[in-house]
């Protein structure tokens, strides 16, 4: 088999990007690993969800653009449907994104640490990746200028971002669009969790695209759905990128629901940043650095003792919590990443967590 | 706005896919323009669909390799699930296979007329198209010289094709496979409603690719799923391509319970077949050419009369059905694509071309 002689050298160089990891279903671990709402979806989503089952229209295909959803859509944040394109997943725009703008050798940059999955994309689109560390330290300020001066065809910036949970503030987001020479991307598939989102900078800076995900705030990881609001122009040539039935019959009925009852979500919104802040508290009382965040998840630095990430991740396994540790990078060695979880399960984390600290004395 | 700053010249040059029409739910219009199934999926899958609303399946991500489903359709189809790769729609099987094999300048081959997605998808990977006509006329052979000599990293072969509905024999694939420079895609998206498939030359052709879709022969269009089979070694490649989660949790309880129930499916194949046959002999008493399908819908040319193919697409309409008009490719511009409906569609349908032949006379 020659595979070198047919496959592309940058897919044969590609890692592959590695998920978090999905327990089988007999496990009863609590995941606070991915990021997932651990609430269930609205009973009007379930409930549209059903619907689709009935009489015709799964054997259709599906309406192309998925304009139920825009509309929708449109309707909730204020925007013309033709400002709006679906994907299946955020994953998916990312993706139409790079492939709407990026030829191969541009540049491609983000802030450093960030999503993971911003550099392996690049790759496969054959574009350079140019990660800029985040200025001030833990502060966490946006390299404007650094960002700027790459010549980056798209910028990359989740707000909040992953995995730190930081938010930088509306005003920065609207000099980096001044300063990019391309096009910025404000990722906000954590953005329900903050106080605030990009949505007022769209109508003064045509370069700016900001995609949503209904896999967090929405509780429909299951179902793949995200959301990219732009410029007409732009949506225009990103629906040719798009695959022409991308967001399937029984997505577009959920979503859809989902964008029409968003009251119960916006509920579980406000747990989720109340149970936040009483995590990010009980933690810095027991010696953990906690990152503030307007995340569902928390970055935190474990304490000094005998256990270290990778020993806090196998320990809180075996206590029932699934939780992120990203082993390999030399900035997030000594952190976990934890999801936000219901008030039981946080009330139940703290508790493991006061076991383990019990028994982390060196020597 | 300086889209052309920042958009790709190749995508800025997209005309972009047209899907073919689907009515709004309100009008009664029968579809026999876009090769779904007539028959809904079976009780089965539907009831799979359901049970995905119950529980908390939906508010987590999906197994992101769509391992069951793998499971499932290596049971059926005899392979290992190593040797399948899901797509969201065969469409994005399609795109997978661009990004895995073809860099910018590399040439993409197919027969010419075939499936017309593979055109715009080499345009968006930056690949060279190269249309090659089919051999022999309306014989429709496979020109595997032809083809072999484009040098093309990836050749599609449709079999059944598209719009024809002629199926090469397979070992005119084999031959194919072992002309091929590059990569060979049998696109049997329509293989169900033949009389056999490609996968018996899977074992003996490492730069085969099989392609097949949920879409037609097992009627759930609106759900977008695809499968890939092929090696190990390619599908360790196909998966870094791959979005991590590109099918959702719904289509995959779907496409998991439809391989486990075939046989309602495979009753509804043997009936579409009855009445593909039925069709085909009935226009031809009535002065319509029919080149021999085996596919799901039929490529017929129209009578010579005062009616062109607008004008039979119009005039179809007005009397309830929707069928599928090439208007622009010189080779379809006397020809309509028709699909299979149930045998009470056809009867309806036929009633309809008695009634406008009576009124078809020139002059």
């Amino acid at each position: 088999m020659s595979l070198h002689k047919w496959v592309r050298p940058n897919v044969l160089a590609l890692a592959g990007y590695v998920p978090g990891e999905q327990p089988s279903p007999r496990q009863t671990l609590i995941k606070l690993n991915t990021n997932e709402n651990p609430f269930p979806p609205p009973e009007a989503v379930l409930t549209a969800i059903r619907e689709t089952s009935r009489g015709d229209r799964l054997r259709l295909y599906p309406e192309p653009s998925a304009r139920l959803v825009r509309e929708a859509a449109a309707a909730a944040y204020g925007l013309s449907p033709e400002e709006i394109v679906v994907g299946n997943g955020s994953d998916d725009l990312l993706t139409m994104i790079l492939r709407t703008f990026v030829d191969p050798g541009e540049g491609v940059a983000a802030p450093d640490p960030t999503y993971t999955l911003y550099a392996p994309l690049t790759q496969l689109q054959g574009g350079r990746f140019i990660p800029v560390p985040w200025a001030g330290g833990e502060r966490f300020e946006l390299p404007i200028s650094a960002l700027a001066d790459t010549g980056a065809k798209v910028i990359f910036l989740p707000r909040p971002n992953a995995p730190t949970g930081h938010v930088n503030s509306l005003e920065e987001v609207a000099r980096l669009c001044q300063a990019a020479p391309g096009v910025v991307v404000l990722d906000e598939a954590y953005g329900d969790f903050a106080m605030d989102n990009g949505l007022p900078l769209l109508p003064d800076h045509d370069n700016l695209i900001i995609t949503r995900s209904f896999s967090k705030s929405l509780s429909l990881a299951g179902l793949r759905i995200g959301l990219g609001f732009m410029s007409r122009e732009i949506a225009t040539q990103m629906h040719k990128v798009r695959d022409s039935y991308n967001l399937d019959a029984v997505a577009q009925a959920a979503a859809t629901a989902a964008l029409e009852n968003l009251s119960t979500c916006e509920k579980n919104t406000r747990i989720i940043r109340q149970e936040r802040q009483r995590l990010t508290q009980n933690l810095q009382e027991r010696g953990f650095q906690v990152i503030p965040s307007q995340a569902n998840f928390i970055l935190t630095t474990i304490p000094t003792g005998k256990r270290d990430g990778e020993g806090w991740l196998a320990d809180l396994k075996t206590h029932g919590f699934l939780v992120r540790y990203f082993g390999s990078d030399p900035n997030l060695a000594d952190k976990l990443r934890i999801t936000i979880g219901t008030p039981e399960e946080m009330d139940r984390f703290l508790g493991v967590v006061d076991q383990l600290l019990e028994n982390n004395q060196t020597g």
